[in-house]
């Protein structure tokens, strides 16, 4: 049974992101075993959020936060749910009255990169 | 000209909240000036990002942040801007993942009272 | 097998807490669910940590982040776990080197209040 | 040897804030015994900043940070150290594009308070 | 009008910081822009506080949010506008006691460095 | 008399932590000579905690705030102080609940680095 949760979390996992993200959780062990049963698994299977407005909620979380580590996966995942680049801008520059402009610039920055790269890529 | 930005402002503002607000920021003198002027003068009128996604982007932010003060007004504007009750709750949910559990038991808690009072109301 | 979950769950909840804290975590609906679920039913029953460990853990993580409305009840969590009111005050102050006075010095208030209220109780 | 920390933290103590304040945190037991030592022994006394400028750093760092208990206090020992009312409107208002507005709005409503507290004494 | 604040704010940037540090800030679009007009071009103009008051807060505000990234443009200008590595020391060892120690060892280090590379100077 | 003070803090700090983690302390100026001080001579003296315990909270308290700097030290000085290498993965698991799922996968990434430097050492 938990099986099949971890089934389910995989499964949206790879949906929202990609492998190679999925194996850096994995490489977590339990913690990431959680992320993906609970987070993925539980949370983003319940249909009350599209996955759009939660990758928008799960950007500017981070970014009012200051976690940049997790920002460019979720970035690129906000563009795979259908965000435009120019919301994702927007929604920085929003977050900056709320937080504070010192991390809207470095998730400025952090988006340039995510965009140059995936304009790199075909 | 800063006085167009001010009426502009002024007028965004009372579109996204309402007129017991307003009077709470013109409250706060120049800080309030800069709110109206500067936030809603300035920001909310890029047509970049929808109110909706704004409303949901600040509570979710003053929700991971613990900005327990100005939730309720951001939610009864989150209402306002066509955002369901269940999208809020969810939205609350998946911020405790990143945020964690204590700021969202707090936000659902001012979300349970922002809804019993707008029921009250005709 | 959720019901199992939610029912392992609650057990742990009232063995760490109290029906009255029980009350007002199912108050949160699904939020209170999950936290029921997930927290007490999945990552509580994990024994590589004791209890007693936990609610260490629990009140530091709290007292770092300004976390008022949560520091109470896991005081009270901790002292039914075995930690003294010397090693939680000790707590407190080793806290306040790591995130500052301001956020010791409202928790050692708060700790008085829980202390006191204990004790007025037979 | 401690008891000159102690009684210089003490005096110091005085110098910045009040008896009212002091009482407070005498009455916070090891932890106010340590504020009284460390704080007001140890580095209030070093001569390198003034004591209006360790009183601007201290509103601004609590304002940053949100931490609404100690912000009155520190705004009257502001005022006693020499900074206006307007100093310190502006200082909020600067933090506001570093921190967010959301403190900045909390902040500007206690120094209301606190100023007009302080017009009602003789 | 708008292009008044432009210039107002471009002006006074520089005046603050450089132009290595404008290039930077005008690498982020609306952002940067936004930064320039109301921070530089609107707030940094208003005569309640000096240069040197600002800067002392900006560099406290970000020491106690742990805002690395821009803390050593700050205390570049922090320098230029008159404050002392002596005064800056300080105000870093009083943030200590508001955001804890860790915030505070960051941002020592940093200060070494950014008085080790101004002594690089001619 | 604060050279007492110092001999007793240096000798705590190097039963903690170890000599390369003095030097560095010891390179912060007059902050690492009050980290010394006042946290080793002050507080660790106390015993009303054990260093085991003041070790997991140094560890939780840096999680949930995210301070990635001094993360490894506290990792290495809570193995030094007996908590085993599952206790510190559980007491960031642990920590996911209350300060969101972000800081805990940094903590997690950290232990794996702490873990396998420390197996490389005879």
């Amino acid at each position: 049974m938990t099986d099949d949760r971890h089934e389910r979390g995989r499964a949206r996992f790879l949906e929202v992101h990609d492998e190679k993200a999925l194996s850096a959780v994995e490489g977590l062990g339990d913690l990431g075993r959680t992320i993906i049963e609970f987070i993925y698994g539980d949370v983003y299977e319940r249909p009350a959020l599209s996955i759009r407005d939660r990758e928008l909620s799960a950007v500017v979380a981070l970014v009012a936060l200051g976690r940049s580590s997790q920002i460019p996966q979720h970035m690129r995942a906000s563009l795979k749910a259908g965000l435009t680049p120019d919301e994702l801008r927007e929604a920085i520059l929003q977050t900056a009255t709320i937080a504070g402009f010192p991390v809207a610039m470095n998730a400025m920055s952090t988006l340039k990169n995510v965009l140059a790269e995936s304009e790199r890529q075909p």
